[in-house]
């Protein structure tokens, strides 16, 4: 099971949030708690949103805790919309190609979960991207396909639509295919202005996701935190697991739902697979 | 431009091919002395028969002069059917699921050349990979396709009309898209019994290929050279430039043919893609 | 704390030992049940005798569990003495300098613990290592350290004097620091003989250590277990950790011990450091 | 023979001096022109400073062709002072411990050349280095050691007269082992502030270095070029082989100088190895 982070608001080191909180995300790849998978060594990536016209991305197949270039970035590069991941195999090779985040043009994607089944219904999901796109499909994972199918379907013009239509076309093959449960997911995606992160599974069991609670109610609880202090109101993470224990920080996504981080008011709704017409 | 060999013969460790020779593969890995690039630093792979089911790979990203495991391997591993290839790439990512040799069951597979316009018509290529073999391609690579589409095409139970059928489909597929040349190889195959080894252009100018004189000739023309004393008659090599300077040991594959070693008699014969009919 | 295995006795296929058990080394590396640290990822090493003058090694510095070629390399390769060591870095680089075995021409050398303090004392450690062996230090580990001076001082000629020697010495420097615990180790080392294998610590409470029982005696309880009768009676294993369930066949390694495995009658006898005189 | 470049003045994206001149330092790690060594892929290293307290270092054992990383970060990161190193290994292992720049606190260091006989020699040089410092050296290169021994003897305070004091005990010492030319050196240290640059050889024919013409002069020669327009007065390059062919833009570092590249004038002057009194 992957580990993975949303990060929004005031720029900040990436440290900050990869080795800094107690519970962090480089902490998380050698003990999950709330994971399946107990140790997530299967390569990392980090994407952020800086001053050029798409986001970096720096990813690699050793261990994330191992990673000496990830601490010298981290304590070098501030970003104010970040994501990290950490990746637990669920079979596809450990390379860079397979490793979240997955960037296209202006957007980034990573995903916590499997598609059941994909070995069998790999080329079926795969025929189904567009043509255009195909060329650009780097590595092997599932993720990776569930990203341009979702591209396929509209991510770029309405993104909720779009991954909507995606999961809903990969629950119509698998079931075809006998498989009960098609998908497992939690999944972020930006365009590096909103996030939008998803939270929903076949079975409707999915994969923890916590966002965390408005920064002005925390501060209000915690007047003499200094990290509150220092970052704006709008700032906001959304993770697989709470990143320390901060009292009334964490607040759990709800089953078949996604949220969104944007300026102004966040969103929380229903998430519903479309199956194809 | 990549370098490989195919070794069959008495079985030797496989430094004795690698790193021994004048002109081994790790020299021309950093001076080729006849390829297009002149650094094959792009990943490499080592495939060889021995006592298991099925033939053994070892891969790396790594530039081959600097693999201590590779040497390690080299020095302690005997095989009397040995592949080796040094990539250089032509555009798709150095990882290990890129390098050569593949391999399917008790088949191995390497390829000096490319697929012209690749990007643009690898989807119709890979829609035409049987989708009971589809699931197993792993990389992302030319060479790779144009292997499983010799397998879809009878690779298996007819060397070369696989191999001419897949040509013929490739040629066909890309002269649709105005591609004046769609392919340039030297390809190497093996079942673990005999190696067959191709040369071949659309444009009729293909990548150097050279096989080894016989060894009884060799060594009645050289009685004091101890390697022609210690390997047996039936030792053949084939490579993409010559491994050394031993007057008349080398001879060119001519434009458009294939050869193959095995047991008894050699074969050299010319080459004529088949297309799709 | 890093997990080892030490194999002497009729030759197999390195998967035999290392991915076949149900508690094999790769498992533990992933999830050990006696170990501090719960995960060893950071990186491994296979050592092995063959037929040439020294023995191979293999070293990695991704996780064995992902390893393609370790997997490769285990299926294909047949050994009569075994050395396997998986990584949990107590500070010092992950790099394949630092991955055990250690090798000095025939001698083989693996290590799990630590010398306390080590960062502070190295200048001194290293001072006392041979000026003519001093050039072959490859790393900046402790356990490479504590190989040289076991060198130094007669390993070859006298195996458990030389490692008594050493950790005298070892214990010695690190008192005159104030250090209470110098020392934490389990070590094996082999000649391609016989292998040497020590459990101690300062402060006598040393990490796990296991030899297997004699194969005679195993035999004799479970008579239709096929390993079993596979092996030859002299066949040996010693593990940080029991392999797997199979009842009667792991025997502890008292504190304060060193065994020898060798041909006729292996031996158990107390270990007591020399300081230095 | 590695290659380096020193880079002083408008913070730019590394891009600009890594990727895009004609001449670049990633085209010359492919096909050096002025380098004994054609190719060097034996990994690679960038430094940069920003707003943290000790510069950021990024190394990689990758050829700096592969490496996607560098290509996303040297795209991301702007800085105003930037060292970037390509090695070509001189026998030690390929390791990121051993990659340049070297760092200590606020600086860097990185080095083209060999101490001649260093695997003799190593340890006196080793012993010399201020105990303190020992157990901050982390990889096994001569070059690594060469810093520590300016560090030793004052490169922090004097850093001309450290380096002249290392260069003559090592040219002392190499002497006493018969070694005629003992250092073969070009050496770029900074501290964040000004970047110290050296040419120097025992045997009076040092490897190349360049520095770049000054903007201003450069400008009233190329009124056109965008570049220059871009940058300040102060901007400066220091490089192992000029990255362009912009007429007038480089000038030869003469045989055993110095230069300070510092606001306000910059300095070039005689160097001096000062032998151990």
């Amino acid at each position: 099971m992957c580990r993975w982070l949303a990060y929004s608001g005031t720029p900040v080191h990436l440290e900050e949030m990869l080795y800094k909180p107690a519970n962090s995300l480089i902490v998380q790849s050698l003990h999950s708690q709330l994971g399946v998978e107990t140790t997530n060594g299967d390569g990392f990536g980090v994407g952020w949103y800086g001053d050029g016209p798409t986001p970096a991305v720096f990813k690699s197949v050793e261990p994330a805790w191992n990673d000496r270039n990830l601490r010298e970035i981290a304590a070098h590069v501030r970003s104010g919309l970040v994501f990290a991941h950490i990746r637990a195999s669920t079979g596809t090779p450990v390379q860079q190609t397979n490793c979240h985040p997955f960037r296209h043009g202006r957007w980034l994607w990573m995903h916590n979960g499997s598609i059941a089944g994909f070995h069998d219904i790999k080329r079926e999901l795969v025929l189904a991207i567009d043509p255009v796109l195909y060329p650009d499909v780097e590595g092997s994972t599932d993720s990776e396909t569930f990203f341009f199918l979702a591209l396929t379907m509209g991510l770029e013009d309405d993104p909720v639509g779009g991954v909507e239509r995606a999961v809903g076309f990969i629950e119509h093959t698998g079931r075809a295919h006998d498989i009960e449960h098609p998908i497992q997911m939690t999944v972020a995606a930006s365009d590096g202005e909103k996030i939008w992160a998803f939270r929903y599974s076949s079975e409707r069991k999915s994969r923890s996701l916590f966002y965390s609670t408005d920064v002005a109610t925390l501060r209000a609880q915690h007047p003499d935190n200094p990290i509150l202090l220092a970052v704006s109101d709008e700032t906001r993470l959304v993770v697989s697991e709470p990143l320390g224990d901060l009292q009334g920080a964490w607040n759990e996504v709800p089953e078949s739902s996604y949220g969104v981080i944007q300026e102004g008011q966040d969103v929380l709704a229903p998430f519903s697979p479309r199956p194809p017409t």
